[in-house]
């Protein structure tokens, strides 16, 4: 019995890039591929009436230090510390990237794959200014990605109004944060919440969940 | 190796009652006891700026259902939908049965250990509202405690500056909501943190934590 397992994306989260590592072991484990739908955290924020941790935690004492140790943690147990680096660019404006990630995303899995992982990668391993197009070009290029295609249609209407009714139907669906989850029709946030999303696959697959 | 493990808990956090309800199943995986440091929610939410989720998702869409599916999960993954009602009195001002957690602890460990039990169960289980006084009578009275005892310690300036100091030096070592735990030095918060509490009380047992 397959099942469908989706991640709710948006490149700007550094929480879903680490989530976004782990992936592929979950996949091998259970045999499942999660597709990843791209959203525009913020316009997920504007909806809800929510923000991020940077904003909703200034001011507050104690708990940005456990995020961080959580953060290091998570870093930790997955082996990434050599695949991540906060970019130090952040807030990166990820309208663009995200409108990119559709583009591709309806043109082709494989490319569309290749797009998500040298992104990603820019914004989170190397990391880059990606919200400044020549460095988007540049990054697209050196990553065998046709780059001209993809800035071009970053202006596609088509692709603008994708963008957001990925990101209304996300909220329609209960998601108010970065990263999410989907199994069938369970929703799951956050990074710490993969070996629930695991658990509920091999649920779902055995017809229990 | 023994290890230190504790669980920083108010009566008022109905996701810590949760979590008392989860600590023998890993106390009796582990061999490790949990030592129940009483504090003062509010007072850790004065000194960190923090607040409750009652007040952080006020007006925030989403978020809150999630959190009530959480905590849903929770319940069924560990059956304790038998033994967990939202207290309609909510939010329950703790101090006086703070207090009197604290002079329990002062004086014997069976003693403190039933007015734990007797106090959560009303808060969370009858429930009981845990803040007017012939009520607190006639629950300790009703749970084999002695309960002239206990309310008359409620006013003993120790007991008063003991439970400060207790919530004080709990901020003072990281926390800022509840549940919180330790684990030696390592701090982990919410429910969900439970499964990387006994691993690390297993990873400290066997000298690797």
């Amino acid at each position: 019995m397959s099942v469908n397992v989706e991640f709710h994306f948006d490149f700007g989260s550094p929480n879903a890039y680490l989530a976004h590592r782990v992936i592929p072991e979950i996949e091998a484990r259970t045999g499942e591929c999660f597709r990843y739908v791209p959203v525009l955290l913020g316009g997920v924020f504007k909806a809800t009436n929510n923000a991020s941790p940077m904003v909703t935690l200034k001011g507050v004492k104690n708990k940005p230090d456990y995020a961080r140790i959580e953060m290091e943690r998570f870093v930790s147990r997955h082996e990434l510390a050599e695949v991540y680096r906060f970019n130090p660019h952040f807030p990166v404006n990820t309208l663009q990237i995200m409108r990119g990630a559709v583009a591709m995303q309806r043109r082709d899995s494989d490319v569309y794959a290749r797009y998500v992982r040298v992104v990603y990668d820019a914004m989170w391993c190397s990391p880059a200014k990606m919200d400044d197009p020549d460095v988007i070009l540049e990054v697209l290029t050196a990553g065998d990605l046709p780059a001209d295609e993809i800035v071009a249609a970053m202006q596609d209407p088509k692709v603008k109004s994708q963008l957001i009714a990925n990101t209304e139907e996300s909220v329609a669906r209960g998601v108010f944060g970065s990263p999410s989850f989907f199994v069938g029709d369970e929703l799951y946030f956050g990074k710490d919440k993969l070996r629930d999303v695991e658990e509920e696959i091999e649920a779902q697959k055995r017809g229990t969940g």
